[in-house]
């Protein structure tokens, strides 16, 4: 069972995001060097977390990427739910759609499954996510801020 | 989330051959044409079945793989377990680990929802899989035996 690339950078992101003292922000090069994933990987993360109000960007000098109150509250479960796809956890449409798609109790079973996973992840909170020793480890890791 | 094309493959083969008469067998290639998938990903599917006890294969003319008393009366959660790889749902070791995998709350977090995606198929068993409507559905999908 994978949850995908996307949604584990995305998550990185937040988590790293949520350890800055309140005043300081962090470009995405600076986010992305640091929890150790590519520019391009944590830029298409921040788009989809800025659209969904967990992150916005401060302008000007020494401008960059902030947690939103929104997303310090954020609901794990509602995040990941949302980060990863609407998508069942196998493929019974599609261009080769499943004969038994129509009546399956598999499908159904899965489905619950798939509820049951986001619903463990319900009760905790992004700032949950960053308690110690988690907060310790996210504040030593320093990415460079691109010239 | 995904489950892997393996798993979905393995499962669909079992419920098939879980609706045969108790005399009946089908063949690998049988079953992978009548639930959809290809004969070399059924053939994979069915090699880790027979490991993990679930099929087995009758000799002689009209040969072919029948679901064992184990294979019927095992739990669903169990058997995807098996099917899926030992892997987290993320990738935190690896060629590129992430710096957070030491000491990350969202790792533990991410164990607990898998955990309980798996203990949300555990009360189910093969045989619940193929009641109605599937099992009319599974009888109705015929595939060609090879000559």
């Amino acid at each position: 069972m994978r949850l995908t690339k996307f949604t584990d950078v995305a998550l990185r992101g937040v988590m790293k995001l949520a350890v800055l003292d309140p005043d300081d922000s962090q470009t995405t090069q600076e986010v992305s060097a640091a929890v150790g994933v590519s520019y391009q990987h944590m830029a298409k993360a921040v788009a989809r977390l800025r659209s969904l109000g967990v992150i916005e960007a401060t302008r000007g000098r020494g401008g960059g990427l902030v947690l939103t109150g929104l997303g310090r509250k954020a609901s794990v479960g509602w995040l990941v739910r949302k980060l990863e796809s609407e998508d069942e956890v196998v493929t019974c449409e599609g261009s080769s759609p499943c004969p038994l798609r129509g009546a399956c109790r598999l499908r159904s079973a899965l489905r619950g499954a798939q509820e049951a996973f986001y619903a463990s992840l319900d009760p905790l909170t992004v700032s949950d996510l960053v308690g110690e020793p988690t907060r310790q480890v996210l504040v030593g890791l320093i990415g460079r801020r691109e010239a």
